[in-house]
């Protein structure tokens, strides 16, 4: 018998200030790429193509940001959310450094706070995960809280610390993904002539498409961000679950979503910060997936580049043509899968070529 | 409200001679090229082997004619075929010059003839599509016809203008993939000693394997290709369809039929032209694709080069030893799926290496 | 009608001392091995880390030894086991030359024993298969033998020659994968601080982890290694079989349960030697994969390497904190899936680098 493996870590092992080098590094390559697009039907121009990345002022094509946040999340899994009962909530995303096909990325967390829940048999962990390339440069950091069990039940309480987290990330927090060229981006080939200056706050959008996710899609798309929970793969185990068969993982939510949101938001591909974000309710195997946005605040952030904050709605088996959230008594749909806030950065008109 | 989201052209939208560019460039990288191997299992050597191309005279291995013809196709839905109601057919598609890993592609198409139906409420829309590389050189050019619907069955009929379309692409018109060297096509590494000269007009082939395709399967493909159409991703829509399911993308038949094809056309790697193509019946995920060809026609075109004009039948459920096609009345069977007329390169004898 | 097709040879076609240059020959690049990542989960640092590899010792990230392994067996297929009954076993498999994205891989085998069955109607091939690299340099071999239908039930039986296997690849043929660093294999990023040192003969370990298979998974897999067995993609075809469905290929089995076997093994990803392995009862889509691990054997191979010989055994649908192999009258239990016997480097303590 052996107990060299890892069980994962249970409420009263997290301790505030700990901190955790994460393992598994990843060389992002274009293999990764061709398959986020294979996997989420991605078409924003910068990252599908490397002479559109160039023309606009990028170095090379950027990775898009979801792929490298699912891949520094990935890596957390096993240290931090491996006996989770739910993962709670995120705040405080920041996509700092662009990263590029050939980075090789680490991932660490911090434990910034911990609180047990009154039932006294799980509490909530709260961490910032960082991601670092190879020369050691962070080019991600986010916080994210997770409902943990514990081990032992009579474990005393550790004393209760919160972290204080910001509701949004400040617009003066938000870097600019490259210096744009003026008048380079061309708006034939992105698919979309919408600017900055095109969008206003209070505006909603019903990005029309559904996508069905098969339980190979999920799963393939896991496996490549390393995620290794075993709600998403043992489908054996989950059996004798609540829910009776595979959960898929949020991330996948958020991918399609924003992969559907490509119609209404063609310029918008780039996150740069995610101020909030829960996953509302559960979405299995053979589910469809539609979206809807809400612009939200805008703000101008330098290199030609505007900020668009954005509410992504994903739902469920729901078209969103009446854009649907809540019930009248103020709780989510039972449809809606995802309620998420974050930053995009757009062009400004004058960096946009507009066609005729 | 926004009415920022593209919900398609309908058939009073399109005008003769206008033009489109479509938006979505993309780098076709050797992630790509590994997921079509993954996604048909493609074995033809030149797009397996960096080493045999370029043994054999390429400068580098070239990407498959149809991964290419996908992407280009799949960057015309949004524009041209997003209400389609039928893709109806193909003609003169002619690959002009060699695409390989790395290369970016952008897409383009021009109207070229419209008829609106008797019924009023649908016409055909005729277009040419163009591929280019980074280098705004022309890679592909084929026409193909779709039926669309009206936004308004009120809108006066245009005056009905139909192309001249070829029969056929004409042998002189053939682009050979590159200059060949002497004895070096290497028949043990491409599976086969039958060159150009072995095949006879007339002749046909069972190609005897079969290939079932699952829900997750085409999805992965059609988004690698970013074709967006509805009908292939959205699995609770289609549910209010004739159909009750999603519809399989035409492009994934003729891809796993042509690595099907292998089997007795293993130097024909290289499709240089396709003549006619029409999708006769329909595939749904769980079905099983055969395929068989016939010789329709053969012509030396120089480089070591020589063509073979073959047309390919894709069945369903229906393997092929017996060459299924049509009923007694001329209707094809109900499990013939695709009937594809097409010109394919392969070597003549002198620059084969055959081994013992 | 032709006859260009590969039937694929029958027991009589084999004859002692035969050989055979298998077609396709196939580069391998890193959209390769992003999908092997995606489609088994694998997170062992040197094949997911280019910066990993190199500070540890390796020139360039290393192939995972599986999926060269997978891509020299796939090409074997059409011309030793498209007839095949059943894969009995693998014996003598040495993994000689680190193999890296880029590198271009064809494939070679010689018969080296026939033996008919008492039956009269098939037969057992015995054949030693090698892969080779662009420089001609000899990157595996291995033996397999293979029970083939015969063509003609009356064609005479040859006389039986039956190779002379070694029970285990000796230690003294074990290739060590690079000379590592001194104290330069980082235990956080690695994921674990167990080294050589720390493994004992006897010991076994539940590697916890379930992983469930889906159709469109084993056929993206087996697709990807170019392995054409009618049995793992016919799906009408296999319904008149005696499974009722398709077969999973027995190499998915064996990189499920290896990526599984992270948990516990996580400085053991390096395969180096296969003494002997076997399928003991197949595998079907939806079926969930567990595994433990015994080691066997251990010996210091140099460069700063160990070599634990491990017996890997996978299960279906059946956890293994029991560690389930045979039934009390010594059979094997038919939840049992694989029973492999194989050598793996793992680094001295002394070149490892173990955080706080």
């Amino acid at each position: 018998m052996s107990n060299k493996t890892n069980s994962g870590h249970f409420f009263e092992d997290f301790k505030v200030g700990q901190s955790i080098q994460h393992a598994t590094p990843r060389t992002i390559t274009e293999g990764d790429v061709a398959l986020y697009i294979a996997l989420t039907g991605s078409r924003y121009a910068q990252f599908s193509s490397q002479k559109f990345a160039f023309d606009v002022g990028f170095e090379v094509a950027p990775v898009d940001s979801l792929l490298l946040f699912h891949i520094v999340f990935g890596k957390s899994v096993p240290d931090i959310s491996l006996n989770a009962v739910a993962n709670l909530g995120y705040a405080e995303c920041k996509f700092l450094r662009t990263v590029k096909a050939g980075d090789t990325i680490n991932s660490q967390s911090e434990i910034i706070g911990v609180k047990e829940n009154s039932n006294g048999k799980t509490g909530v962990v709260y961490v910032r995960t960082r991601g670092f390339n190879q020369f050691g440069k962070e080019v991600l950091s986010y916080c994210r809280w997770v409902m943990v069990n514990k081990r032992d039940a009579n474990h005393p309480a550790p004393r209760a610390e919160l972290p204080n987290l910001a509701p949004f990330v400040a617009p003066t927090d938000l870097v600019a993904p490259c210096e744009l060229k003026p008048e380079a981006w061309d708006c034939d080939l992105s698919g979309s002539k919408y600017s900055y200056e095109d969008y206003e706050i209070g505006e909603k959008i019903d990005h029309k498409d559904g996508m069905t996710v098969e339980e190979a899609e999920h799963q393939i798309a896991t496996r490549l961000y390393q995620n290794t929970a075993k709600v998403h793969f043992d489908g054996f185990g989950m059996k004798a679950s609540r829910f009776g068969k595979r959960l898929i993982y949020g991330g996948v939510v958020i991918s399609t979503a924003r992969a559907i949101a490509f119609n209404g938001l063609e310029n918008a591909g780039q996150i740069i910060a995610i101020n909030a974000g829960r996953h509302v309710n559960p979405l299995f195997a053979g589910d469809t997936i539609y979206a809807w946005s809400e612009v939200l605040d805008k703000v101008e952030i330098g290199g030609g580049w505007g900020a668009l904050r954005l509410r992504l709605i994903a739902t469920k088996d729901l078209p969103c043509d009446h854009f649907p959230l809540k019930t009248e008594s103020g709780d989510y749909l039972p449809d809606v899968l995802l309620d998420l806030d974050y930053w995009v950065a757009i062009p400004l008109r004058r960096f946009m070529q507009i066609g005729v």
